[in-house]
C-alpha cells in the first residue's frame, strides 16, 4: 500500500511556509490504519520490547495500538502539569525558548526495553528528550518508530545511537 | 479482573480536594490493558460502529486501540488550533469560562455511526459537545464508552439520549 498517498499535506499550517503533514486522513481509512500497524508489528515482533512510550498527543494513537498488539504496557510521555504522581522531566530547545516533557517514575522498570513511538520525526528534539527520560528511569531505549520522517530536517542525526524505523519519508519539503 | 484496583487515586491533583483517577497504572499493566479492550470489544462488536471518535489526549489511547480492534477508522477530537484542514467546532462551559473542541469536516461521513470513546466521564460537558460535533457532520452518535465513570457527578444526565457504557464506577469521591 502507498501509505504516503493517505497523508494530506496542508500548506501554511500552523504558519506561513510550513507544509503540514496531516495524518487524520490515514486514521480515517481503516485499511491504511491496519496496514500501518501491521508494518510496525512485523518490524518489532522479535525485538523483545517490554514497554511502549508515546509522546502526547499524536504519539498516543500509534503507540497505544502497537502496545496492545505487541501485548505490552503503554507509558504516556506528557506535557508539564498533566501527570499526577511522582515524575521525572527533561527539557529541550525549541526555535524560541524551551519546552519540557514528563514521565511517571514508575512508568518504566529498571532494565526494561522501551520503544518510543510517535507520528512524526522532524528535528528530533522531542525524541532525544524522550530517550533521556527513559534512561533516567533506568530503561533501555529499544528504538524509535514513526509513521512519517521528514528526513530533510535530519532528525536521525540526533538519534544516531538508536535504531530508527519510519514508514513514510519526505526527503524535501 | 478487578479493574478498579488498577487505577491509582492521587489526592489533591490538579488542585486541593480533587481525588484524581490516574489511569497510567492500568496502561502499564499489559493484562489490565488487554482485559479493558476485550470488555469494550465484547460490548461493541455487534453494534455496527463505523467510526470511533476520541477527544484529546487520553481519549486517543482507548479510542485508537478500539478502532483498530473493531476494524474501523479513528477520528481525533482536538483542542483549538491543532487540526489543519476545514473543521467544525463546538463550545462548552467550564467552571470558569468556556472551552472549545474541533473536528475535521471530513472526519465523519453522513449517516455513519460514531462511537465516542474517552477515559473518564465526569460532568459530561466535553462528551455532549463531542456528540454535537458528530451531529453537525451528519453522523449518528452510536454511544459513549468510558473506562471510568464518576457517577456522583451525574454526567449521564447530560447524555440521556445516548447509550453510555463504562467499565469502572465511582459512586462517591
Amino acid at each position: 500500500m502507498d501509505l504516503k498517498s493517505k497523508i494530506r499535506t496542508v500548506p501554511h499550517f500552523p504558519k506561513q511556509g510550513i507544509m503540514f503533514k496531516d495524518i487524520t486522513t490515514l486514521l480515517a481509512d481503516k485499511d491504511a490504519l491496519r496496514y500501518t500497524i501491521q508494518k510496525f508489528k512485523d518490524y518489532y515482533n522479535d525485538k523483545k520490547i517490554d514497554v511502549i512510550a508515546g509522546p502526547e498527543s499524536r504519539g498516543f494513537i500509534f503507540g497505544a495500538i502497537l502496545a496492545h498488539e505487541l501485548g505490552v504496557g503503554f507509558a504516556p510521555i506528557r506535557k508539564p502539569g498533566k501527570l499526577p504522581a511522582e515524575k521525572v522531566y527533561e527539557e529541550y530547545e525549541l526555535e524560541y525558548g524551551k519546552d519540557r516533557i514528563e514521565m511517571h517514575k514508575d512508568a518504566v522498570q529498571k532494565g526494561q526495553r522501551v520503544l518510543i513511538v510517535d507520528d512524526l520525526l522532524a528535528t528530533g528534539g522531542t525524541s532525544r528528550a524522550a530517550a533521556n527520560l527513559v534512561k533516567k528511569l533506568g530503561g533501555e531505549v529499544a528504538g524509535f518508530a514513526y509513521l512519517i520522517e521528514l528526513s530533510f530536517l535530519k532528525g536521525r542525526e540526533k538519534l544516531k545511537d538508536y535504531d530508527v524505523y519510519s514508514l513514510i519519508d519526505y526527503e524535501a519539503e
